[in-house]
């Protein structure tokens, strides 16, 4: 199946799945039924059903999901279990805070470098995540074998920090900046949005006024 | 309409819509038909239509949406027309970036705001936004009114913040912290989560290799 296939908002929620599994595995639930599962996410349990058979994932009637089970099938679903590692493009404020960010950690992938251009900047270390030149990406992302690039640059520098990843090999990227980038079609781009979450919360606010 | 009846991914499209309709907007477009606009989108034409009827939008048979029309009532929807003031709670790196991004301008919305305990960065200004002491949050974000708040402190750190927050009379929270946040029940929280964009480029990077 192509990428291209599943609609975004489908992936969405399955993301959301996986989230969820993950908390209620860490407090201890063994078993879920698509009920409770769907009744805790408001979504309709017909729905929750169709999405988690694109990942082959079938409850057992009357007992419900196993939750450890469905999150694994989930996560290989969406390519989790390969624990890639991460390249994040400028060490401003965003890049710095998504380095020490645990989130990454928690879904088992790393933080390998940060690159920046500033001379001042290069060699220091952030948590564990160091500083490296721009000018040596290519070299630098394939000795860590860096998977993942993220753009955390102004949007005048996005499209050149995207060329460097693709160069240096790297097989998708996160771009924070608000700029459409051109990438060859072998390296999907997800565009990171914060006014989505902004959005959504005001519509919240709108109705519990 | 209470806002728990319209499930969380709905309100992502309308989200979604709404920033796509921006996008158009900016690009000079002024009617997009549905079979455009959910060929765009990668969304079947009944569904944006049931969508989009939520908030009390009908494109006309034939000729399609009036973009900017379609964006001003979806913006309606979400309350976006309100451009509300925010505050930030932490003034580390994330509440830096976040306090410079230019997402929340280009929504109408404006950081007035940030707030940190560290008395080394009290007083100091980053972009335009200037950062108060937090243990004069209430007073401060009276002042400014503040309606949003967002929060980019430690998870240890979290709920003090919320609290101030909800004493200040803030109608909603941000919370960037990864940790579960109590609120009267007319104070929503919108968690953030980084980790959805990651499970989802992780995904499309495993369909494109």
């Amino acid at each position: 199946m192509k990428y291209e296939e599943i609609p975004h908002v489908t992936l969405e929620r399955l993301a959301l799945y996986h989230r969820t599994l993950q908390q209620l595995e860490e407090r201890g639930f063994d078993i879920i039924s698509s009920q409770q599962l769907s009744g805790f996410l408001n979504i309709k349990p017909e729905k929750l059903r169709r999405d988690l058979s694109y990942c082959g994932s079938f409850g057992t009637r009357r007992v419900g999901y196993p939750v450890s089970e469905l999150k694994r099938q989930l996560g290989k679903f969406l390519g989790l279990h390969y624990h890639r590692r991460i390249g994040i493009v400028g060490a401003g404020h965003l890049g710095m805070a998504l380095a020490i960010d645990k989130t990454f950690l928690e879904l088992g992938f790393s933080v390998a470098a940060l690159f920046d251009k500033n001379e001042k900047l290069i060699g220091s270390e952030i948590g564990n995540v160091k500083i490296y030149d721009f000018a040596k990406l290519e070299s630098t992302a394939k000795r860590k074998m860096i998977e993942i690039g993220v753009i955390a640059v102004p949007k005048d520098s996005a499209q050149e920090a995207a060329d460097a990843l693709v160069s240096a090999g790297i097989l998708g990227i996160w771009n924070f900046a608000p700029v459409k980038l051109f990438t060859p079609k072998n390296v999907p781009v997800l565009d990171a949005d914060l006014s989505f979450g902004l959005r959504i919360l005001n519509y919240y606010i709108t109705q519990a006024e």
